[in-house]
């Protein structure tokens, strides 16, 4: 087989079969496939896409390419993934709350990169807490008290990530097909038999619109079925940032905010629908009953302590969360409703505040990000706080905070939860 | 400016500017610019296509990462190009031929690659014969007896070099923007004012469709114009070899079977419509009179001496040309009329014979190649010898020599000479 034939195959959109997409993996892991004709392929891949037969090929030759995590031994082990937002804490809401449902959370979790977060570094912005478990104390955690997270390592779909970081620096990152399997072959590889899918669809995200996220649902349902695993995907809006804090430390603290004092925002409503599908999926009841029984735990403060519960056996320290240096408040100089906040703008404020990376080498900022104090279609006043910036920089004056528009009327709202497939 | 905003906005079909293109070539000679994002850009040009205008500028971007050669001293030179075909020796004939029609022909070329043969190699078969000259040699040499034939060196076009090395290697060669600067980056270099060039059409060479050829053609002929250089395109067939002999010493041995005893073949008559083009243009005189200056130095053997002149200048001896071990011959199998030689076949067999490279590193067997005794529509007889197999191998019988396809009536024949333009 011949890497030139293949690429050629692909550019005149034909289709590769199992063989050619095993030696793809194959000859790239072992360097025999040089990154220059990688990338060619990948754009070929971007441009003339890939079908679902030789998507499933190429996720199943991306988990052959590392270890498989056998979880079986815990029981019906839910999961869930989100295809990345600003703003997105949900893990941190959701993983104790489902597990003090009775259902077995064995979480593995990602750092940030580009503008999106990662449920790895705000852990890590709690001082103290452990990220790098070994399998055995994992399993054994999640055993004792129903839920861990920790940082997915490198022997899992060994090649997706090798993949995934010459796609970053190609610009073959928009490929429904590369983001089903890349996704996918992580989530098979650590074992899940029950999935929920967060497919994030508006300005921050990766599917820009409804019908790229339906496709990339089905494309990641079939796979599912492929690897006998139920995959339920919502497609929920990401046109302006989730919750009100982005940055580390800041979404810890809305979280325990939502998870101790029951604050309801959007964060809060997504957190409870996605809890509620992990919990039809873990115990194998109706979406009512699932519904009541995270609903009991949210309100009962059962999940704030699971939460507790989780980040003490990991070793952290709630108490120490990292503060920054200087605080500034930014006031509206017009009255009306808020009509938008423009989402890239504050991921992009964030990362230049410290909290987020450009390389995976970059040092992160745990304390920085900024807190919105306002959402859309909230009314505010000349005058009124409508942003708290938390920083350990003295000067961000070449920082745009420009974020939020304000209109005289309020405006139709998009509903947050678009879609469930 | 950013690669992956580049790569972003070829992938969607935009056109890039003038600033993009340089600082994609400058960023790229300099490594700043990784090969894997080259390959990338490349495909998404290949698939995305460049306008006339990107073609340009890349175009020049190529001619400026390289020395510019300054031959106005000779007079008004003529260059010729081939797009490249299987047993295309023209140049060889040509050459001379056009040389002692008063035209001045300074003439860089290039060695085989893939399954296109090259001058440099044909004419190195030859004992002696030195490619690698002075550019004040070469240029002396020109005044001196109107010809000089050598190799192309490195520091022409440098990124036309780097940029068609990664492009054999990442299957993105395929593509007539790039085509187009390729090849007139080199000559734009070599400093020629007038160009024939000869687009092979068909089954052996890259141009497989006369629709694609003409867009071939009218690009070259539009960055001629910038260049203010004279274009003239011939765009020829080359569905079977051209010629009788294919492997270098082989068809030097032609070529002057060909000049020293006007035997006519189709290699004949396209060597003279080229050389009359370029009288046409060296002289600046009508078709007619070129034809007839062409004809007459053809016909009274001068251009067989100025070619024997040419040889002894560059200090070949053709009394030694190499000769193989082995001679085979291939015998007609079943009568009739000969309807097909497999052009991609007769390629890979005198490959795999020696005659070609797989690597710019690969050694040559000059001697190795075979003879076409029957072309398209000559009649053969059970037993009639079709083919000549010359090689230093004692072993062939793992290459597929089966090139011939004969049938019982006279194909209708395609012209050699498909259109000029």
């Amino acid at each position: 087989m011949n890497i030139i034939d293949i690429i050629v195959k692909k550019k005149n959109k034909e289709s590769l079969t199992k063989e050619e997409i095993d030696y793809v993996i194959e000859a790239y892991m072992s360097s025999s496939i040089e990154d220059y004709q990688m990338s060619s392929l990948l754009m070929a891949i971007v441009i003339k896409g890939m079908n679902e037969e030789e998507t499933i090929n190429l996720t199943k030759a991306m988990v052959n390419s590392g270890i498989c995590l056998d979880i079986s031994s815990i029981g019906n082990v839910v999961d869930k993934h989100s295809s990345g937002g600003v703003g997105d804490k949900t893990t941190l809401i959701v993983a104790p709350l489902v597990a003090c449902c009775g259902v077995k959370v064995a979480k593995l979790s990602g750092r940030a990169l580009g503008l999106t977060g990662g449920t790895i570094d705000k852990l890590e912005s709690i001082p103290g807490f452990k990220v790098d478990l070994d399998y055995e104390d994992f399993v054994a955690q999640v055993k004792d008290i129903n839920v861990a997270i920790m940082s997915q390592t490198d022997d899992i779909a060994k090649a997706d990530k090798k993949i995934y970081a010459l796609r970053d620096l190609s610009a073959t990152v928009e490929s429904i097909p590369l983001i089903a399997s890349s996704i996918m072959s992580k989530k098979i590889a650590s074992g899940a038999k029950n999935l929920v899918l967060d497919i994030k669809v508006g300005k921050g995200a990766f599917m820009k619109d409804l019908k790229s996220a339906r496709e990339l649902a089905y494309l990641m349902k079939k796979i599912g079925i492929y690897y006998d695993i139920r995959v339920i995907c919502l497609l929920t809006n990401m046109d302006s940032p989730l919750g009100n804090n982005v940055g580390n430390s800041l979404e810890v603290m809305e979280a325990i905010d939502i998870l101790a004092n029951n604050k309801v925002n959007d964060l809060t409503i997504l957190s409870l629908e996605i809890a509620t599908y992990m919990v039809m999926l873990g115990l194998n009841i109706s979406k009512k009953e699932a519904s009541d029984l995270v609903l009991a735990n949210f309100n009962n403060k059962n999940a704030y302590h699971k939460f507790l519960e989780l980040v003490k056996y990991q070793h952290g320290n709630l108490n120490a969360l990292p503060k920054s240096k200087y605080i500034y408040h930014l006031k509206a100089r017009q009255s009306g409703f808020i009509s938008d906040i423009d989402v890239v703008k504050v991921a992009i404020a964030c990362k230049q505040l410290g909290s987020g990376r450009t390389s995976l080498n970059d040092k992160i900022d745990y304390s920085a990000g900024l807190i919105l104090n306002k959402k859309n279609n909230d009314h505010v006043n000349v005058g009124d706080e409508i942003m708290t910036i938390h920083t350990n920089l003295s000067d961000i004056s070449k920082i745009d905070f420009n974020v939020f528009k304000i209109q005289k009327e309020r405006q139709k709202e998009k509903p947050l939860i678009l879609e469930v497939i």
